[in-house]
């Protein structure tokens, strides 16, 4: 099998969960976003009109004679397709309810340093950035990882996974989250993971597992950096 | 078979995706937000130890011995009981990525009267909730209506649902999403579907299939109002 990833240039972005799904199944993947006509390329394919099953927006993927878009639809289809989620009903669910509540984080990550509007510089909306980043500091950060904390806690094949003893794509995504939260909010991450060792260790044991561990390692991977979702403004966090 | 629907009382909100796809599958479902105690059983639902998957927030559902949240994960479960999306792999997960494009301009709705936090009043982020909202009525909502036009277009069965030649859930929630926009931003929203028959034609085939028309005149169906996902607030639209 070959995949081509279609995502923004120069961002881990959503993409980055779609990549840790493809590493880890150690599958053969074009990653168009590091293609210097990247940005043309994609721009391109989304007004192709030909496509019955139209993307609203990056990532998608191309598979074959398949066209998927939404993060979460692709990992749904590629848990199927390599082995990163269960085939029985209740867990092939549960993996998907689990990456779309990583998928609501997600999103309250970006809306920090974008309270009022994609089309605004950050600059231009700091002062509604600062209150709502002080309420997902508070609120949110802690609620979140409470509860997949209690999930980890709560796996009857113990702590180390989110279902079941085998990994699957949720976990990768949740990997990567904690590992922008870290990146974007240190303080108040770190305060919050200071409750929830499964957590820390769900963490240390994907970073750790061989296919990661090299392809962290690898110039594959993107650095965080302030055009992404995860954003470090030191004066958002505390 | 018979479900429980968790949903908070007096507001459709996102129950309702789950209370459509239910009505229009014509099976019994006990929805709990009508029962006098809703609040303290969600409550006791969400706090109950012996949960090994337990919901992040309601909706959610319970199904035998299956508890599923996220309003997505829910639909993609009842679309394969009930037949309200395809077999095939490629149609299934076009419906999942459908719904998941919905559920992102449902976040961006609810963003507009609620741009800084959760916790506090629509007042006390009213001035934010100005400046978000124009943002949303001018570029977002026809964005996401114009790519709905051409999902219609598009569709080689013809434009009356969005996959194939039946109803999915996905039709329902893209009827229900269209009705809390012309309730919420009635001029936006009256703007923008002018450049969208295809979607006007869709939401008109969705409320006349007997199911839905006869939910939607039933005691069940709960009217919008200003505690919902959708509120009509004057000085939003325009």
């Amino acid at each position: 099998v070959s995949y081509q990833l279609f995502y923004w240039p120069d961002i881990p972005g959503r993409g980055e969960f779609v990549r840790l799904a493809l590493e880890e199944a150690g599958v053969s993947y074009r990653d168009v976003a590091r293609d210097p006509d990247a940005m043309a390329e994609i721009e391109a394919k989304l007004e192709e009109e030909s496509i019955a099953h139209p993307p609203f927006a990056p990532p998608f993927l191309i598979a074959g004679n398949k066209i998927i878009g939404q993060t979460a639809t692709i990992l749904l289809f590629l848990g199927d397709e390599h082995n990163l989620a269960p085939k029985a009903v209740a867990g092939r669910l549960w993996t998907q309810q689990l990456q779309l509540t990583i998928a609501d984080l997600v999103a309250e990550v970006h809306d920090t340093h974008h309270p009022i509007s994609l089309d605004r510089y950050y600059e231009d909306q700091k002062r509604e950035a600062l209150l709502r980043s002080e309420s997902f500091r508070k609120q949110r950060i802690p609620k979140f990882f409470g509860w997949f904390e209690t999930v980890l806690k709560r796996n009857p094949k113990g702590p180390t996974y989110l279902v079941g003893a085998s990994i699957s794509y949720a976990d990768l995504s949740l990997f990567h989250v904690v590992g922008g939260l870290r990146y974007a909010f240190p303080t108040a991450t770190k305060r919050a993971l200071h409750n929830t060792p499964h957590l820390v260790g769900h963490v240390d044991a994907v970073a750790k597992r061989p296919r990661i561990k090299a392809y962290l390692a690898s110039e594959r991977r993107q650095a965080f950096n302030e055009d992404d979702i995860f954003r470090h403004y030191p004066e958002l966090d505390g």
